[in-house]
């Protein structure tokens, strides 16, 4: 995840990281492909200089851990714009029941989308309710949004589509009209089946999630909520910004969101 | 829009129809294929019976009037179940105003899908909120939704798909995970463009909305909002339906229903 | 496979015949959704009469066995046209070596596109060189094409709609361009995996084709070379049938098709 | 087009030539996001060091013209394998009939795909034929193609998809069976419709081919023959080179081949 104008750049350097790890790459064996994903920071960022450089992409590589992820305005995060509020990188996950076989579903997204008035939480009107809200919002941003699901259930290509596509009801659910101007990209991956990457045998198997099965809507069901619950996260989790040209990015005001959360009885 | 079970001969007799009104199809020019959608109303109905005649087909071609459209417990919507409530027809609009030209988006729906839990009316959480109300939601069904959405917005193919999708999205607002079972069907059309059957000219054009102008997000939320509203009114507007073997779908209870969204302030 | 005004009351009586067979349908399971496929024969046929009734189809259904396929004008084939010429039903299939699995992919073809001067046989530009044969071609027909490809290697819905796309491959061979009123509908199964219509499961597996590994592009070669040839036999084995209102579809003339053959030296 | 590992770098350089064509580019309008594909070149060329450099991009952009078009191991074509043979960059085009407009297609393709057995020139099974010529095949390309499609008729994207698939069918005739390890990629456009970037109107209208009209299966033709004949004109206008480790590529052997072809009456 990055911002749109340093895609080409990112993508040389994945490149030069996986040929490091992997010498045999286009010499004993097929090329790789980056897969480096953007939403425009033109508001915040000068975008045109391209400030990501090689080593920036090594070191977040070789930083990245398992455990808690680091939220709002942080990395590809930090010019991001969300229903006219400071945006970024938001996370959430559900655990399915032992009975469900406490399968794991987890988004992580790049928020950059939507006009305050759609700001929904919770199902409140949040956005609404703040449309008096100063500063105004400023001329509407044309967003998008990068949405990551990552599961530990056994899923092949079509169970991780559908995962995948679920992940958009869960962005409606904030509010989201997948506006016009908004490149919406939703990738999903399992960590569970580890496909051989060439093969001398003719068939193999890897179990995989039932379509007609008891888990499937449960998987649904946690998509939805996850990648609902991961933008909310990253709206809550930003903090104001101060870019290019004295540009400000207001973060979303937690105490008058949180009252009207109250109100409505969506939270105690 | 009929029953699963019927889509054969309703195919049929629409093919019937369509000879009769226009006697060179097949003959002189080429076939014509009906778009006949359908739900499963097996809970309610004796589908093996296929009861869905000829006569019934023509009549309700014939009795199709511009106005208001009855919804609820009707027609196809006769044996529909809706979030475990009775459901069935709805309809809803939107007016653009007068500087965005005033176009209309008009949803209707054929709702036959989700659980009890799911249910979400203006972002109040009514479904769990009735989750004590008797009687119990039976063994749930594996339904589906046929959406239909027109206006008369010049739009072409590309326009309509993108629609249709904005629909699946106020589908969500409303609880809709799109399950499993859920074969959900959207169908979207314009009736300003009149492409000719055949023609001779080598180019046409026709009169469409702008795609990066200040009409399409404003269309794509009075698709949402009217996709999501045509769902709530088919469960207000359904009633209590006894059908094949005692089996009983009730109708939303909506006093509590209404004091729920009054409590949150969704309505006033 | 049938004529495209059929398709109604043929959906109807396939489901008549499945209720039959699982008197469960649409009580205590789902529903059946059958899969019908036309092409319009719209020049030799009265298609207004609809004249395939349900004792047709079940007819049809019971006569079905394993074994050699009639081909040419028989059944939905009797009304198609090919090129300008006779078309209808064909069929080929390919068998891989043994150190591939000796697995066999079939296909099965209802033929009815095509302009004369498009048809190739074994690259053979066998339209071309019959340009003044006599009769000449009639106005030409819009028409298309239903291939159905069967396989026993073990596909999933992935690998099965990698062999689909690759059927259209086999088309272009024989000078198919998918011609703007030509709607070419491609159904692709394997009968090995038996997906279970409910499980309470969790997780399962199939054996499928590694898509990596030595198999793929020989399935992939073998469907395109059984749609390919499939459509030649449809056009080989009809014969000329006279229609309604003396409408005359002549069969492919074989003697002089064989003698460009073994001209181009495609034959011995 | 440029070969595997360079697409990063490329895409960089194409927006730093973007940004200084257009210096409003992500300040005061949206970003721009460049249009890069790639084919593998791994055995003949160093792929790690990723040679390409932005002086390289900037001055071939710089150096674009009218006219005719260098073919053959050429700029990305320099590293490519066609059926086993040299590959690389070939084009073609068609221009219809007055009374159709006298509409141009062209294609260009950067042609790197299968095996020599596959080989097919103007229905000749060249590849066949020529299976003994020496030296022997080597282990196949896992190759991949990338074909460009443009027209002077007016087409939307719909119409330009529509072409584009067509274009697949073009390659089928040479012989491709769309491998699994082929990434085939088909980018078609028209110089037609001017869309504004950015509209204050509401609709707009754009003269494009109708879609049952006189012209649109002439296009469809026109571009399988492009596609078809621009692939075999990378083949006949390719040179054998040598890359790294002594690896060579053997040109086409056009004098076989032309026999091959007189032979079998292709050609005079």
């Amino acid at each position: 995840m990055t911002g749109t104008m340093n895609v080409g750049l990112v993508v040389d350097a994945v490149n030069q990281y996986m040929v490091t790890l992997n010498p045999e790459i286009a010499i004993d064996t097929s090329t790789a492909n980056a897969l480096v994903t953007e939403c425009s920071d033109s508001y915040l960022n000068d975008m045109q200089g391209r400030h990501v450089r090689y080593e920036h992409v090594l070191s977040a590589i070789g930083a990245a851990t398992a455990g808690q992820v680091e939220e709002g305005s942080v990395g590809a995060g930090t010019g991001m714009t969300l229903f006219g509020f400071k945006g970024g990188i938001g996370t959430s996950s559900r655990v399915l029941p032992d009975d469900l076989g406490g399968f794991v579903v987890g988004a992580i997204v790049l928020g950059n989308f939507g006009r305050r008035a759609q700001l929904t939480i919770a199902g409140v009107p949040v956005g609404r309710e703040l449309s008096g809200w100063r500063p105004p919002e400023d001329v509407p941003e044309k967003g998008s949004i990068i949405v990551v699901i990552g599961t530990n259930a056994p899923k092949l290509d079509r169970g991780l589509r559908r995962l995948a596509r679920r992940a958009g009801l869960g962005l409606a659910r904030v509010g989201s009209i997948s506006g016009n101007g908004s490149g919406d990209y939703i990738v999903a991956f399992s960590n569970v089946a580890r496909i051989p990457h060439e093969s001398d045998v003719l068939t193999m198997n890897f179990d995989h999630v039932v379509e007609d099965g008891p888990l499937i809507d449960a998987l649904f069901q946690a998509t939805i909520e996850a990648a609902e619950e991961a933008v909310v996260n990253a709206l809550f989790r930003a903090t104001t910004v101060v870019g290019r040209d004295d540009h400000v990015r207001h973060a979303l005001p937690l105490e008058p969101t949180l009252q009207l959360l109250r109100k409505a009885g969506a939270i105690a």
